[in-house]
């Protein structure tokens, strides 16, 4: 892309950094800014640059908080003794979404991926096991992604607290409630065959 | 959505802002800058508020530039009789890039549309007439796309020039090099047909 403006390819080249954001897209997008009045752009900058700046993490959880502690882990009717294990505060947000979960999170803030460059000590590994070695755990819920990186960081941080007797667990995968069984991905239906469970529990959900 | 930040509510909701960004993507984003170090998130906010607080139109033009003239109006080389009118930078970037112009472009900034609330005191209208009423003009080349707007905005700036005695054009529309006909829509295919060159013309491209 050839640029009639050293500040528009900059815009451009700076918004075109964000993932899944192209050139073209980055050009669409500055080009509304400037179509826009002045403000728009203003309060945008704004609220990135105060947000990337006095950004807080649950000094718990370590989830996104503006309070040293979050209002999960503020909130005295969760249940402290459960944790589950997310990789990110989408995933907090999207189970507390179901109302189905009353304990507290832990959020790793990712999966180790050596591809990627992210070890265990780029995570909150360490200040998971430190909870479950002082007792404050008495139930560990699993709760990342299924994929070779999930898979990997659940047996490293298993690994670490076996020696603990508390209760692990991983949450169900199986085919999706109102899915049918033909157009499910044959790992999802083998996981749901071999993880079966006994036909009155599937009474309760 | 339930965040668990009010500053973090606060920079998806402007980044949601942006055009075809939903609240998803919108998090996704702002999630990957708070990965990042602080120095992207600077980058890229200082790079969109110098862009929207020090951006310049070219004086003779009106495409974004960073100078009084753009290097387009500023290179003697061009043609300046030769002005073609077009909405915005990226039609100036386009047919840059096909290297087959070689006269100055008008940017207007959008089409008259009635619904979006513009008219033509919104758009870079008065200046072009200015330039076809000062004999600056001898051809005018009409780019602009071919929707309702498009012809709309056409119309009313030919109304305005036609008392001048110039060349007006607009440019050629029709079945795109390599595509089949069979997969092309019946307006562009129409036009194709009532708007055939002699075939020793197409011999040259
Ligand atoms: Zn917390
Ligand atoms: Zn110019």
């Amino acid at each position: 892309m050839d640029f009639s403006s050293k500040l528009l390819e900059n815009a451009v080249n700076e918004v075109s950094r964000l993932p899944g954001i192209g050139k073209r897209t980055a050009l669409r997008l500055v080009l509304h800014l400037l179509k826009q009045p002045t403000e728009h752009t203003k309060y945008l900058t704004e609220a990135l640059s105060v947000l990337r700046n006095e950004v807080k993490s649950c000094k718990k959880c370590h989830n996104i908080s503006d309070t040293i502690l979050c209002e999960i882990c503020a909130n005295p009717n969760r249940h402290t003794e459960v944790v589950c294990v997310v990789e990110d505060i989408r995933d907090v947000m999207a189970i507390e979404n179901t109302a189905q979960f009353k304990g507290l999170y832990h959020v790793l803030g990712g999966k180790i991926s050596p591809i990627e460059g992210i070890g265990p000590q780029n995570l909150q590994i360490e200040s998971l096991v430190e909870k479950v070695r002082n007792g404050e755990v008495k139930e560990l819920i699993f709760a990342l992604s299924s994929t070779m990186e999930g898979d990997t960081t659940n047996f490293y941080i298993y690994k670490q607290i076996e020696k603990y007797n508390i209760t692990t667990s991983t949450i169900a995968r199986g085919i999706s409630v109102g899915d049918e069984l033909e157009y499910a991905d044959e790992v999802t239906l083998g996981r749901s065959i071999v993880n079966r469970i006994p036909f009155e529990n599937s009474l309760k959900a």
